[in-house]
């Protein structure tokens, strides 16, 4: 499945994208984007037993990842680089292994240097988690 | 490296280390227990290439795993079982590849059913980040 | 200006402005209940100088204050009692003196004991602080 | 009661002491400095019924007000202006009325614009309250 651009320019998007492939950490999870719009970022997985915590579950750390990459790329679609500085993440409900995941991340406000970002993390029509995060610009996108 | 009993009941810490090592996103990010003591727990990785997120640095999200991965361990020492509600992270430096981060997790408060936690995430002597967590009991361990 | 009961027991709509009102920490900030409807409460001030931090501006307790009191009513609308575990506020953007304060809290997810909040908190149309809260039961409302 | 300088310099904590004073939001509180030291301040208040929210508790806007208060003149010891961005506040337990509440703020690490802070909120020798936030640096003070 393609990642979708809605809305960005397209060599930013391609950019973005050839990044964020390139992960390592993210080829590892197995997170990939499903689509970036001026702002916004959505980023999905499938669930798999690799994700597993020693409970035998889906670990929160793949929906805190999922979220903050989600929120990161919302900025960067903006053609601005920018770091987490904190992140407060709410579990609502526990992934199911074999379904996709989806996370949201958009931003709230943008200043200067810092920006107010929020993400929701889906699971089908389930809201598993909600994060708030602080982001610092540290550069622009040089595309 | 074996991971080290810090006075915990011997067949809880086997059990515990069992059911860490047998976690398949731990296994998947490099995670293992390198000490637990009553009400605390330190959790190490070696960070590498496969850490790396789309501008190359490691991604916080290791550190947010080793984090909350800690602090739920520290329950467990007492023999409780326990899930995350929420957790709010804040990182004050970047992970260097190819060294150790140390997160240790500890209890602030325990409640009947809400357990309020801590943990630092160290790389050599630097402090990379700091977590704050609530935690909600959901059963106690059989040995 | 009275409070607005947008579909909630009217009893309970009473008991709950009535505690509000002789609540001395409310009155002394001048906060009070602008509509409760169910899972969502309204709190309303007008900042004055009364309001003002050592800078010489409105001080963020007063918004974070604000934002408890609305996801705490929030949940009161349902007849239930239930306080504060931890909250995550962010600040977007400083109030001005003179102008209404208002403090929109709702419920994100209720569950058996735990309650999922959020809030807002508007300056005329402008946002000044995004609130995120974890509630824990604590009794029924007997009306 | 007169606050204690604990080695900042004089001129600067006089004039932190008298900007404190000076608020009418902290007087309307009745929160004081009770100390300053490099990169930490001591906030002190003892809880009286103005303080009561709608059940009968200590509101929990005072102790974070508290806490935000202590974490923003452990900045302004050096000699720096900072807002607060956000902050994680956990309530680990309620205040009684007719005794000291003391907020203690410290740095945990200190950028170029950002300072990442914690807060402790003591009730006699009983923690009351932990806080994390992020400050970001608006200026200097000119003594």
């Amino acid at each position: 499945m393609e990642a979708e651009n809605k809305g960005i320019d397209q060599k930013l998007f391609e950019h973005l994208n050839a990044a964020y492939n390139k992960s390592s950490f993210y080829q590892l999870l197995g997170l990939r984007i499903k689509s970036l719009a001026p702002g916004k970022a959505e980023i999905v997985t499938e669930t798999a037993k690799k994700h597993a915590n020693s409970q035998g579950m889906v670990h929160g750390g793949l929906l805190m990842t999922a979220a903050d990459s989600a929120m990161g790329n919302a900025i960067r679609t903006l053609g601005i680089r920018a770091v987490t500085v904190d992140c407060s993440i709410s579990y609502l409900a526990a992934a199911e292994f074999g379904k996709d995941i989806l996370a949201v991340g958009e931003i709230i406000k943008s200043g200067k240097n810092i920006f107010f970002m929020e993400a929701k993390v889906w699971g089908d029509e389930k809201l598993l988690a909600v994060a708030k995060a602080t982001f610092y610009k540290n550069g622009v996108i040089e595309v």
